[in-house]
């Protein structure tokens, strides 16, 4: 299971011991590359406030074992559990369209990891294909920033192929043949709706 | 800010001191009515099951502080606080079309009390008119159980009335001439998507 922190970033389980973590409060991204999924929240901040798609991230899912009620001031959570989603992260509204994504990151550079992905969200990206929704996933490579929308037919037909033995990972040549190149922009960072636009003929 | 059960189910304030409460498991709704969240899930999910839509509630947002990792077991969420959400609860797709909604009960009998949304939502659903979206609320009674389904624009219109200095509800006559009555079914429970048929002639 992934386990995120509120603001989406992966939590890297290194630590050995019991031990209890503050979650960071807004960092700074100036000298750093933002992650995707902050690029993607900046990227859906724009198309909303300039009227162009309705795109939220869903909340984290989160299973609430105990709450507190202090006398005076807010509901306290002081016992829950990540859990994981049954669906994929992103989706909205386009032109009257449903829009339907997951954005994955890798370190690897010559190949994307097929186990980013879980079996209930691709049932999940099936369901959307079935009902005629619009539905794809970004993934970037770190190391090189670059950055693919990789329709889920596609990746559903990788899918496949891994479950029937096939190799585990998608390679970067497959994706040039198969997916379409993202740069990554200023305003917005990611400017997935005008591919989508330009695929769909929207 | 409306506090909710993982389960959706609200939480009603009426603990005076400081107090801790255990979050129900899985009751059984044999001898009672169920909620409206309830049914909309099961409604759901026959949906998901039968091919006809896929909808899905959004999972409750909440706000992490701090994580304890044991060694060994899964990450225990110590601190976290509800926050408002800024969208609707209900959303996916049905024909290609962004579906989405929120659904709402009252135990008046005879007006609906537009403090059932915030602000945040109203604004969501101009937004998603904007994009050519289907939106919508469901409305219950839970006293009679009489059930509507009210376009967004609908309700924006009454919430303009409301701002101009206008009634702060909407009466059971104005719903029963300007939205669409639900009655309750077998399978599914909440059959909205019939409605939304018809409405939009899909």
């Amino acid at each position: 299971m992934n386990i995120h922190y509120p603001n989406g970033r992966k939590f890297m389980n290194q630590l050995s011991t019991s031990q209890t973590v503050k979650a960071r409060k807004d960092p700074t991204y100036s000298n750093r590359g933002m992650t995707l999924e902050e690029d993607l929240n900046e990227t859906n901040e724009f198309y909303l406030l300039n009227n162009i798609a309705v795109i939220h991230k869903k909340p984290t899912p989160v299973q609430i074992v105990e709450v507190n009620y202090p006398k005076r001031s807010a509901a306290v959570i002081k016992e829950a559990y990540f859990k994981q989603a049954s669906t994929t992260d992103y989706n909205g509204v386009y032109k009257g369209k449903y829009i339907d994504f997951e954005a994955k990151e890798t370190k690897n550079s010559t190949s994307f990891p097929l186990q980013n992905f879980h079996e209930h969200q691709i049932q999940h990206m099936e369901k959307v294909i079935q009902q005629d929704g619009i539905c794809f996933v970004i993934l970037r490579f770190s190391s090189t920033e670059e950055m693919f929308l990789l329709e889920a037919k596609q990746l559903l037909s990788y899918w496949e192929r891994m479950k029937v033995g096939g190799r585990k990972s998608i390679t970067k040549e497959e994706l040039l043949s198969t997916a379409h190149p993202i740069s990554l922009g200023f305003r917005p960072r990611i400017d997935y709706i005008k591919k989508i636009d330009c695929l769909y003929n929207l």
